[in-house]
């Protein structure tokens, strides 16, 4: 520390003074030009950061960096000015962040989002309302249950009467907001499970009474829920905090184009009805794979449930917002047979970390997992945490209601048409080069595919299943390898998952995997990035092909 | 709509360069200015509304309100521009919203929080990192688990060499940031509920395999949870969603300070373990009860789940804060002998909504909620999402980190201490004046009282439970209508619960109930409450008295 620095490092007490001014909205015009100079720091400081690199270390600077943040002690005085808190950020931490709004960072579904979701969310913190209830949030309230309703007549375009009905309806609710898609499908699985066993003849209902009595109420001895194999780890995740056991997410095979297989499905719902002892809670029809973008055939999901009596899940986390599309919205054809439907706001309709939402076709559904409290959330009142699982939340909506206004949904179907058109531009260069193999077609923005040069895709089709896995294995490990020295090169990041193609351990593949969002990346940029892969595979792995 | 209005919505056109334009980072000084306008448009726009008074509305109004927000479609082309965006949230949004940051805003623990705040969720937004793995956000995992460390410490001031193996551990876990509260606590309980069902002999665990197989294995046929009667709704709601039953959370009675009352927790923890057959997963102590502010003996519960082996939570959602206060840590004396403890940052660390942690004394407890994925979340990575209720989660740990600096735990603790005093000075005042009675002293900044005058009292203390249950209906009804009236009036609020002291339903009263965090709140503004809530009662209710 030189002596500048320590000199300014003892002006830094915690006074009673210092500490009134921050909480003080500024009276002069000297406060005011303080506080916008913060932000333009903010703002622009962080531009440098944002242009430069994707910026995935490699694992040995990793542990270099975190060396750099062992400190577990909390300075008893200030440290730092905001001032230089804020270019400390923009100097020290920025740069070994991910720079996640770069077009060449094709690897997740976290990716660019428009500037102006930075002020909104600025709107959010500065007003600092808790929609849990109306004391300490009013208008946003109402403001949520409108964009509830916008949301919900996307999915399921009930009419007029309808809405009208609902809208501002305090004793209704068409969804919830929740942190993220997790939490979304946990909502959904726990109404699901609390309608299944409902309250009866002398019993109180399992969200009172547990599961161990609701399994005898019933005559039951387990529950189950059934999604395909591309299913997200949510909801294994749901499954285990909702008591029923991770176990009991049953996968269901998937036909070639990583779909349900509705006749497999149909087999499983039957074996579980004929044996009895069985509940059914929930079928999940997935929109939007996270590792393959697939699409179930959610109409035929919701004919077989409607049959069956059974309620009907889909996971629109990633896919939903494609509702807003009229090019393309015909992929979710169906949705509006669902009983609930998980959307993400913070994947494709572009919100900042985090927002998810799950709506229910019956605006009653939320009822079974209502609670009160006696200092809020009293019985009839506007209150939004009387149906959630949350307690305390920030207004997010208020973020999706004006992103709405300001692109427009048509604004949104640009960006959609655009990563999916983007997708299959990729997907047929991949066709046209010898060295890779396009392993899913982009049904939405998302496509996997793999090096595995021409020559030997002759041996693999061919092979007998110990060759096949010979080979495939090798391959695995390329791919892994080109993954890791572009991710490490720091210029693009691809992600990297694994896949069973027709569900044959044989077939298990590492497969690159691009989730095409950010307006920014074109075919010119994804041509670079396989440049990249392809000359990493020539010049160190090309004598490792089998 | 006028025709200029006309023209201007007509140049709205969601068109590809317009997208890109929302993308793309400012190139030119003209670009940036407009940046910062809107900025500025946000951070003084605001102002002149959180100038102005509290704001809550009366019930005609918000229908009044409500009937303003019922569109409920979504135009296809963009209605607004974002400077129209923001200017109609500053004009016709936050007029309508609560001002929590009033000084004269004491209901509830949502509060002011210092200004530099709404600087600190800006860079986050900003940078839009998701630490639920480290491929989208590096830094800010290694950031995250130094702040878990470094609250960690606060807690369970373990030595040197802990922290040192843990702060960058990849293996092992301290804590983890989760939504708010609700999910910390529901995290605690989840793996409360997870190692009492480890996995044994053929048996794979109640994450897996669910509760009615671990009653099975563990030869039991009930779980419960025991807390206090002042036990958050958090708590009822966790054994709900995770399958115990909510009824299972089972209320202790409390003492004359609400505090929970030892001999009787003694007794149901002999009565349950006698019995047989029923789990105990975990002892709950609160410290900082929602309703009144109470600290429950925590070390004296320690002790009791030492001896009795029993898994001991702290809700310390409202409290935990306190620990920076060497004035007032003593009050949590035996935090530290805890297995788990929640704290809310966006409660008193001043923090915008919504952040909240749980803590583990030991660093392996997470294990056993722990979740993989083939394209995230690989076994062994850094990976924060693997041992999370949470998916895609935001940064927020780089805002406590930057706070905890600007203000260093002193700065916290003046923002504590003056809470405290100027509680207790309010708690003095109340006992002057003959038409309040105190009803809880203020441990911590939360008291409650109710206007109940002096010559009633004796009454009341020697009348039957009958007069009782008459007198305190009559009273009861005069506190509805007083804390009423001065909300709508708009210029404080102060909220309201109920309590049944010495748990005798002929004692279940209204309360008034004050949370002072506003540094601003000081004892002037808490007479001129008091004042205006005696004059309401004399002008209108005096006659009502019996």
């Amino acid at each position: 520390m030189t002596k500048e620095e320590k000199r300014q490092q003892e002006k830094l007490v915690a006074d009673w003074q210092a500490l009134m001014r921050t909480f003080i909205r500024p009276e002069n015009d000297a406060a005011k030009a303080t506080l916008v100079k913060y932000m333009e720091q903010i703002l622009f400081g962080l531009q440098g950061f944002l242009k430069k690199h994707v910026g995935i270390t490699e694992e040995i600077s990793l542990m270099k960096l975190s060396s750099g943040f062992t400190n577990t002690l909390i300075s008893e005085t200030p440290e730092k000015k905001l001032a230089d808190v804020i270019s400390g950020i923009v100097e020290d931490v920025a740069p070994y962040a991910v720079n996640v709004a770069s077009p060449y960072f094709v690897g997740h579904m976290t990716s660019a989002i428009p500037f102006f979701m930075v002020h909104l969310k600025t709107i959010i913190a500065a007003l600092n309302q808790n929609v849990v209830k109306l004391e300490t949030s009013k208008v946003f309230s109402v403001v949520e249950k409108q964009v509830l309703a916008k949301i919900h007549r996307l999915i399921y375009k009930k009419d007029d009467d309808f809405y009208y009905k609902h809208v501002q309806n305090t004793y209704t609710t068409l969804g919830c907001f929740t942190e993220g898609g997790t939490a979304a499908n946990l909502t959904a699985l726990w109404v699901a499970r609390n309608t299944a066993f409902a309250p009866k003849n002398g019993f109180a209902g399992i969200e009172n009474e547990g599961i161990q009595a609701a399994y005898q109420a019933y005559n039951v001895d387990r529950s189950v829920v059934l999604v395909s194999r591309r299913g997200h780890y949510s909801l294994r995740k749901a499954g285990g905090i909702l008591g029923i056991g991770n176990q009991n997410i049953v996968p269901v095979d998937v036909d070639r184009d990583n779909r349900i297989n509705l006749k497999k499905l149909l087999e499983t719902i039957n074996y579980f009805q004929k044996a009895g002892r069985t509940k059914i809670l929930a079928v999940i029809g997935i929109a939007g794979a996270t590792e393959t973008g697939t699409i179930d055939p959610l109409r035929k999901i919701g004919e077989i449930c409607a049959e069956k009596k059974l309620h009907f899940h889909v996971d629109a986390a990633f896919g939903g917002a494609v509702l807003v599309s009229e090019k393309f919205n015909h992929l979710l054809d169906g949705i509006e047979t669902a009983d609930s439907v998980t959307i993400d706001g913070h994947k494709q309709f572009y919100m900042p970390m985090t927002c998810g939402m799950v709506y229910f076709n019956d605006p009653t559904s939320l009822d079974a997992v209502e609670y009160h409290a006696n200092y809020v959330n009293r019985l009839g009142s506007v209150d939004l945490g009387i149906k959630s699982l949350s307690g305390s939340r920030e207004a997010n909506s208020l973020i999706l209601d004006s992103a709405l206004k300001i692109m427009g949904s048509k604004g949104y179907a640009l960006l959609i048409e655009h990563g999916i058109d983007t997708a299959r531009q990729m997907a047929d260069e991949i066709k046209t080069r010898p060295v890779f193999q396009l392993v899913t077609e982009p049904e939405l923005n998302i496509l996997t595919y793999r090096i595995c040069p021409e020559n030997i895709r002759l041996d693999l089709d061919r092979g007998n299943p110990d060759k096949k896995r010979r080979i495939n294995h090798k391959l695995n490990d390329i791919n892994i390898n080109v993954q890791r020295i572009q991710r490490e090169a720091g210029n693009s990041f691809v992600s990297r998952t694994v896949l069973m193609p027709r569900n044959r351990p044989e077939n298990e593949i590492v497969v690159l995997r691009c989730v095409i969002m950010n307006p920014m990346t074109d075919i010119k940029i994804l041509n670079e990035i396989l440049n990249e892969q392809e000359e990493i595979f020539k010049s160190k792995f090309q004598g490792y092909v089998p």
